[in-house]
């Protein structure tokens, strides 16, 4: 089960290629889930079942013809081994009840969606007692065990056969590391399995408040220099965070996909940095920006660090993670943007 | 000692300061050493010594008053307890033989000279066999203890108190770390001490490698995910070069700024990267690229990649280091840039 959109496109042409090629592994056909939708006077599922496109949301890319979408949810994935869970963050709940019941107890799941916080679908993370994982969420309603990939590559550099990689988090991964693996493993799109799924799963949503802090730097006129010191302090952070709350994090992971470089990326190009640059530079309200820049995409990094803030300050280690915290602050308007370095100067790090 | 170029001019700002702040640990006169010229009919070392300003290499920013600039070099490290070595890498060997015999035996040294390896000047990596590190050199010259200073710190932002940070590896770490952190750790240049010194230099040195890398990929016209890649791959080869031939590296050290930070900014600023990019774009001759762009400066990254090509052949282990023997074998047009990324594809790390 993928989905129409974008990214979820894009990998189901890569399944459709390692399912055919693994034929003794794979049941050749691919259904995909499309939510249905009217272009022109013609439905999007059967355009991509006979075209072989997704002419909407990845136009001039081939799909493999085993890939077939189907949009009733429930007969897409009705007889499924494997769960591909590429939608929004939002319709992660939903989807899954609507699921729950229908598929088998001993599907493997996998989910691809890198906010991996509930952030806005979710009660306010105070009562929630903090940070949620979508792959919990999944495994809490639907009873079946939930991996995950993540890592730097976006949808468009996928879909181009840009060289990329990712990193699976797969805590049963003697069982079906391999599997996954061959699953999602292409000439440009390379897999490294890892056991600390969780870790994996929190690199991807944390890393959001580390752009949130690199473009309030970049707003602020600060060079390269400055914007690897916060790049580096918030990966220390984000392992201190996973090694508190999730203990049993390998250090390495830090090092795959999932970590360094889609943190890089992230700082970069992404829009949580991209957003809090404009902040800075155009005085007005975070709400306000989000509107103008973004066009209707939400940015994470100011959900998540409101979150984060939450859990640490209810554990009492605002202390220890300084640029998290000050993130918060300032996208709550609390304290200024400036301020941001002098958090980083009294850093743990550094003592 | 420092020097009076530009980055060792930005440092004796800082060394004066907190000498100045510690006068129960330092003497508060800090000797610069200045490679004497004539500015208009004035001796630089007097304009410094009157104006308290390095007109030439670092104008308006003051120096310190207790910086006191010494023509004479063996005059200027004369019963000095700690030498500071901020000069061109080309110059360590010659500066070293003139020291040697005239200055305590107990005296610590600090390298902050960026290119470790000993590139240009020295004889090639085939009849040395390889690398060899700048701190080793006056080590082995001088007999002193050598510790290494690095991390993502360029001069111009280190002189306009821009916040950063540096590494600082120190082998006697229980008895000289302190006190180095002391010289140097200011409120907007943040040290931490690790004891793996070779670690330190050696990420300083193979960084540039990357980055030629990263130049490739960028000069083709990958994404964003392509060089987080390059950039990832390329680390996972200097932590196992450094394990491989200098065992007893810390991982915690590559999670230091002279490990991600530096690496980070090189990759995306520095002169390598550019070096790279230009080469591909414009098909002409790395050395006339170099010419062109570079201005009289040099770009380590080439050298090092062949220094470092030498060693792994000789071992035996070209197929663990795919990115560094391709930077090589790019550079050397033995295969073309377009050859980079099916390097990568064959990766270990992905095995």
């Amino acid at each position: 089960m993928a989905f129409s959109f974008p990214r979820g496109t894009a990998i189901a042409r890569i399944v459709g290629c390692t399912t055919k090629n693994f034929p003794n592994d794979f049941d050749p056909v691919v259904r995909m889930w499309v939510y249905e939708e009217m272009i022109g006077n013609e439905k999007l599922s059967e355009i991509i079942n006979t075209r072989h496109e997704n002419v909407k949301y990845l136009p001039g890319k081939a799909i493999p013809e085993n890939v077939v979408a189907v949009p009733n949810l429930v007969e897409s994935c009705k007889e499924a081994n494997v769960l591909v869970f590429v939608v929004p963050h939002q319709f992660v709940r939903k989807i899954c009840h609507e699921l729950r019941g229908k598929i088998g107890e001993d599907v493997q799941a996998i989910s691809l969606i890198k906010v991996s916080m509930k952030g806005l679908s979710a009660p306010s993370a105070e009562k929630l007692g903090g940070v949620k994982l979508i792959s919990d969420e999944i495994h809490e309603i639907l009873g079946i065990n939930v991996s995950v990939l993540m890592g730097a590559n976006l949808a468009h550099e996928v879909a181009n056969n840009d060289f990329c990689e990712a990193t699976i988090g797969c805590k049963d991964i003697a069982l079906y590391g391999a599997m996954f693996k061959k699953l999602f493993n292409s000439e440009n799109f390379r897999i490294s399995v890892v056991e600390d799924a969780h870790t994996v799963e929190l690199c991807g949503a944390l890393k959001n408040i580390v752009a949130c802090a690199a473009g309030f730097t970049d707003g602020l006129g600060y060079g390269d220099n400055t914007k690897a010191a916060v790049i580096r302090l918030g990966l220390m952070e984000i392992t201190k965070f996973v090694e508190h709350y999730y203990p049993g994090s390998n250090l390495e992971t830090f090092f795959e996909s999932c970590g360094i470089a889609d943190l890089i990326t992230t700082c970069y190009g992404g829009r949580n940095r991209k957003l809090c640059e404009a902040f800075v530079k155009t005085g007005k309200s975070l709400d306000q920006v989000e509107k103008e820049l973004l066009r209707g995409q939400s940015a994470q990094g100011p959900l998540t660090a409101e979150e984060v803030y939450y859990m640490v300050h209810q554990s009492g280690l605002s202390e220890k993670f300084p640029l998290f915290v000050a993130v918060h602050r300032i996208c709550k308007g609390e304290i200024k943007p400036q301020e941001m370095i002098s958090c980083l100067r009294r850093h743990p790090e550094h003592l």
